[in-house]
C-alpha cells in the first residue's frame, strides 16, 4: 500500500464544491469514484482545499492510498481519459506514507478575476465577476498592502463559518490589470470561509472609491463582518497552487 | 428611417451559427426577437460574417433598419439587459442609409486559439482546441508567411463550398505563443468557407514537423482540398474584428 498525490484541476462550474455530499455532484465524489473504477480497488481521496460550489482550481491537491502497480506518475495518464473533462489530474507521484494534505504547513495561493468594462464579453462571463464601473487599481493595491501580515481576519470570515480562532497570516496580496481584466492574487498559510471573495469584494469597494486604501485598516481592527465588502461570486474564484512547505 | 450598425460580441458554443435556419437556435434570430420586442417595430438585421455553428465573435457586424428614438450610441445599453448573457452588443451608432456589411470593402481578422499541454487545463476547454503533442512555433510562423498574398486558395476551402472564385488576398498570418496557449491570427479581405479553420489545421502539421514550412507553396499550388490539414474544431475560432476600408 502506497500513498500517492495528486495536482487535480478543474472548472467548478457545473460542480457542488469539492467535498461529498447528498444535493449535488462534487469533485471529490467523481475523483473516488474514477480512482476505484481504473485502479480497480475502492479509493477514497483526502482533499488539501474543499472549494466551494462553482470555484476553480489549477492546482488543488489530493491524496490516496491504493494498491495499484501503475507507476506514480503514470496514474494521471491512466485516469484522466475517464473524468469528464472540466476535471484534469495535472500531476501523479508518490509520497510519505503519513503525508496529509491538510495537516502539513502549506501556502495557498487563490486568483480572483474581475472583468472591469462597460460591456463584458461574453466568453468572459463563466469565469469572472463583472465590474462595470472602472475601478481604480493603484488604491486596490495599496489597501491590498493593509491586508498582509498575521492579523485576527474576522471581518473577512464568512458569519456562518464556526472556527476556534480566526487569526491568519497573509502572506501577499497582489492587483495586477491585463487588458479588461484585474486581477486579485491572495496567497497565506490557511484562510477562513469565504476569506478571499471577502477580500475581493472589500478591494473592489475601495477601487470604487467607496472608502480610502487605509480604511482597511480600520475594517481589520473592527473584527466586523459588516465593515468589508460583499462576497463576490464563486465563478470568479482560482485555487491557483498549494505548496508544501 | 435610420440604419444602425452593432458591434456583436458572442459565446458561439450554445448557437447553430449566425445565420437564421430551421433546425437550431441562431445568433441572427436573438438578435431580430429581441431588438424586435426592445424597439417595438419589426427589426431584421443584415449580418457581415456568418460565422459557423460553435464559432465565437469579439466583433462581429450586423446592420438594421429603425424608427427608435433612441439614440444611436444607447442602443446597445437599451438591448443588452434583454439578450442572453452570451450575446452582447458592444457598440452601436449610425450609418449611411446605404451601408451594407457584406458589399463595402473590410478586413477581416480572425484568432484561433490552440491550447497546447500534454494536460489542459479544464477551464480551456470550451475556447481552445487542445494539441497535446509540442507544436514548433517557429515553424508554424514561417509556414504561415507562404499564406500571405492574393492567391487561389481552393486548397484550404471546404469542399462542398460552392463559390465563383477561390481566390482570395490573406493580408498577415501570425503565430504567437502565450504560456502553453498559441494564438494564430490571420487577417483577409474576406474568407472561403472554413478558411480559417484549414489554415490553422494546416499550420498544426507543419508545427508537428509532418511537412516542412516551404511546403506550404506546393499544397498552395495543388489546389487540393486533401494535400491542406485538417478542419480544426469551430470552438477555437474568434472573429475579432471586421474593419472597413
Amino acid at each position: 500500500m502506497k500513498r500517492y498525490r495528486l495536482r487535480v484541476a478543474y472548472d467548478g462550474s457545473n460542480y457542488h464544491g469539492w467535498q461529498e455530499q447528498n444535493n449535488g455532484i462534487t469533485i471529490e465524489q467523481v475523483l473516488n469514484e474514477t480512482l476505484s473504477k481504473v485502479l480497480k480497488e475502492e479509493i477514497t481521496v483526502i482533499g488539501a482545499s474543499r472549494t466551494d460550489a462553482g470555484v476553480h482550481a489549477y492546482g488543488n491537491v489530493a491524496v490516496f492510498d491504493s494498491e495499484t502497480r501503475i507507476p506514480a506518475e503514470k496514474i494521471c495518464y491512466a485516469v484522466n481519459p475517464f473524468l469528464p473533462a472540466d476535471i484534469r489530474i495535472m500531476k501523479s507521484e508518490e509520497v510519505e506514507d503519513d503525508f496529509h494534505p491538510r495537516f502539513v504547513d502549506s501556502r495557498k495561493t487563490y486568483e480572483y478575476h474581475i472583468h472591469n468594462s462597460r460591456i463584458p464579453f461574453p466568453t468572459n462571463r463563466l469565469y469572472s465577476h463583472q465590474v462595470i464601473v472602472p475601478l481604480d487599481v493603484e488604491a486596490m493595491q495599496e489597501a491590498g498592502k493593509y491586508m498582509v501580515g498575521t492579523h485576527d481576519f474576522k471581518c473577512f470570515c464568512a458569519a456562518k463559518a464556526q472556527v476556534k480562532t480566526t487569526v491568519r497570516t497573509v502572506n501577499d496580496v497582489r492587483v495586477r490589470k491585463n487588458g479588461d481584466e484585474i486581477i486579485v492574487e491572495v496567497q497565506g498559510e490557511g484562510f477562513l470561509y469565504n476569506m478571499v471573495r471577502i477580500i475581493t469584494g472589500t478591494l473592489i469597494k475601495v477601487g470604487l472609491h467607496a472608502y480610502p486604501p487605509e480604511h482597511v485598516k480600520e475594517i481589520i481592527a473592527s473584527k466586523d463582518r459588516a465593515q468589508a465588502g460583499e462576497t463576490v461570486p464563486a465563478k470568479g474564484l482560482f485555487l491557483q497552487q498549494i505548496e508544501y512547505l
